[in-house]
């Protein structure tokens, strides 16, 4: 996965899809490239229109609580994990009994994750502790390796690091494999991705992608690579050769492309068609327009980040959305839409009383921008030393334990 | 491998390469396609010059023998093996005493193997008897997935059927590694693929084998998982880490576009170009202006054929360079340059003396075309009684040894 949750990967290198070009005001959301339309930002009812996936809505969410017997995640609850295709399919079979499993990624491309990076595994540790399923996690070092200049060996070294903040998400080992591209193609998931290879002509991989005569092989094969998870027949040590059972994709809407990709080959291949529960991007301490870049430390807070570097951060660079001068503020009061402290509480602020309280202040102009700032920093620093903490207790035996290709009991996946 | 060492491959979907179109009397040469000129007949002098590698000359041969203390093989004598690559590269090496190993392979598409198939493999288990070197022999399955309607499971039922065929050549177990693709593809191999992938462009796989935008992305890859073999450190369990150790491939000519293509790649990731033993391709019954065709059980004979199946299809279908009518032959002898039962006495009989003593008389029309036929049939039959009872001597077990993924020591691979 190249974006995961991520405004906009830092990868120049690649190509916009073909006819997507970044016209006047025309956003472009692809795998690589995140660019809002004109006025900077995302439209993301035009994004699910243009895709052709589905809303999420109340009911959708109040369905998953009643089976769940669990309250939604806030990301659910605020439309942060916004849309979805077939959520309603995999919601069936599981009232029916019927089994499903969570498929998510990352592209090892930094030493450290930073906030977007987390938000997608957050939720999907969330829907594996409501729903007790098991869950694949790819990490695409093969595709960091494709795409950018590093090693194999640094590709496979960031893959082992990220891995580490990942267990410390809070993921259940019983339930739960990791897995590196370079580690684990082979074997059921290699002739899998031969599969869907097959099925998969260049011409559409450049429709889809963007990809181009000048781009390597390998590129140009790798969507069938981060396909092939999609299929559970690809992890024999976990559900032997079935074919039945569903896959559900937790990922931001940037992946969508891969997946669609992947709907289209899963039924010729005897697949049920793959489910995703997509969400909104991260956005860039500098605004939505802004690009988050992992080599402008200065985009992101990294889950490595000190105190003093999250204070530091948030209050030089977390674009405002308040008044010019307090006066301004006072009487128009904040907007915001465009306010990043206001849209990263959104996503990190468990209470819901306090959120509401601080965006009626905020809003309202009676709170000011240093004090929303303040409210941001004290959540920050909580999660991130909360985070530390935990990764700091993930050795390589426990990620190994994770990483391990070690036959998983059906009654401890789903028990 | 797609045509090792059988004239024509059957796979009359591939397109030819862009600007190679058959036009009047241009012979083209891919690893799909094999057309003569004109005149039905392979130039090799010309495809030599527009490949840009190098004829065997007598020196060369001399110098084998030197080397290995044995009188080349009959293939290397009559200029069946004719052309190279950077060979004297690995002869010097040899002679300094430093390693090299052979790579070999072959495309499983077919039950059994016919005689055109074994050419490569009589050749290079003479190679790796006279230099003591151990030998990979790739098999394929999966670009026959890719390239062909049947499923993985067929595919891979093919390798193993043909394994046997290729170890009933008479490999020697401590020197030689068989692998399908499908099982072996991961680890070092598959990051081997990867670095090949990315040092290579779409462009060039579209100039080198003509792919299209309608061919699947898995063809579009594969020229990597053919070339990945080349280097030894796609082989942990023999070579270790070591870079140093060259790699001479024996195949038919139709295969070097793949291994210019991994000659250009070779040094960018550190390892010595690869060099090539090539031969000129195994001529149909019909003659060498026909295609020979899997599919056309009369084009070729099969290592499973019965006796009398063999003397049919020789007398039947044997294209004679002999005159119309008893008569004339007697007056003009018969041409040999288009008689197949010569072409292939040349490959198969292994009497130098005899063999002179025919091409004079049949030449000279003293032997009439059944009397060669007749040789040939007795040739053949040997040939394949002893590949059917060495065959059936590969059992299972056997067939495992060979494919095993195992320490193979190097005093073992070399002693």
């Amino acid at each position: 996965m190249a974006a995961t949750g991520e405004q906009a990967a830092a990868n120049g290198e690649q190509q916009p899809v073909e006819g997507q070009q970044p016209q006047d005001g025309e956003q472009v959301i692809t795998p690589w490239d995140v660019t809002g339309g004109a006025d900077g930002k995302i439209d993301y009812n035009k994004l699910v229109a243009q895709f052709g996936c589905q809303n999420i809505d109340a009911a959708l969410v109040q369905r998953i609580e009643r089976l769940t017997g669990r309250p939604a995640h806030p990301f659910l609850k605020r439309g942060i994990f916004f849309a979805h295709r077939d959520l309603k399919e995999v919601l069936d079979a599981y009232e029916r009994g019927e089994p499903f499993y969570l498929y998510t990624g990352r592209g090892p491309s930094s030493e450290a994750l930073h906030l977007g990076h987390l938000v997608p595994f957050m939720f999907t540790k969330w829907l594996q502790d409501a729903f007790k399923v098991p869950l694949v996690i790819q990490l695409t070092d093969d595709e960091k390796f494709l795409w950018r200049g590093l090693s194999v060996e640094e590709a496979r070294r960031l893959a082992r690091e990220n891995a580490k903040d990942i267990v410390a998400c809070g993921f259940d080992v019983r339930r739960t494999f990791i897995f590196s591209d370079f580690e684990y193609v082979g074997g059921a998931f290699y002739r899998n991705i031969a599969r869907i290879q097959r099925c998969t002509p260049m011409n559409q991989v450049r429709g889809i992608f963007g990809f181009s005569m000048e781009d390597n092989i390998g590129k140009i094969a790798f969507p069938a690579v981060q396909a092939a998870p999609a299929f559970p027949d690809s992890f024999p040590h976990m559900f032997g050769e079935r074919k039945d059972v569903r896959c559900l994709i937790p990922c931001a809407i940037d992946q969508d492309p891969y997946f669609r990709m992947t709907r289209d080959v899963a039924p010729r291949l005897g697949h049920h068609k793959t489910s995703l529960i997509e969400s909104r991007f991260f956005p860039a301490l500098q605004g939505e327009s802004g690009k988050m870049s992992a080599s402008d430390q200065n985009s992101a807070i990294f889950v490595s980040d000190t105190p003093k570097e999250i204070k530091s951060k948030v209050n030089k660079y977390a674009f405002s959305g308040g008044g010019t001068s307090v006066e301004e503020h006072r009487a128009k009061g904040a907007n915001l839409d465009v306010d990043v402290s206001w849209k990263w509480l959104n996503f990190f602020m468990e209470d819901d009383a306090k959120l509401a309280q601080i965006g009626e202040e905020y809003g309202s102009g009676r709170m000011l921008t240093g004090e929303i700032k303040a409210e941001l920093i004290a959540v920050l620093t909580e999660m991130v030393e909360r985070h530390k903490k935990a990764r700091a207790a993930v050795t390589d035996e426990i990620l190994d334990a994770f990483m391990a290709v070690r036959p998983m009991p059906w009654d401890q996946m789903y028990g």
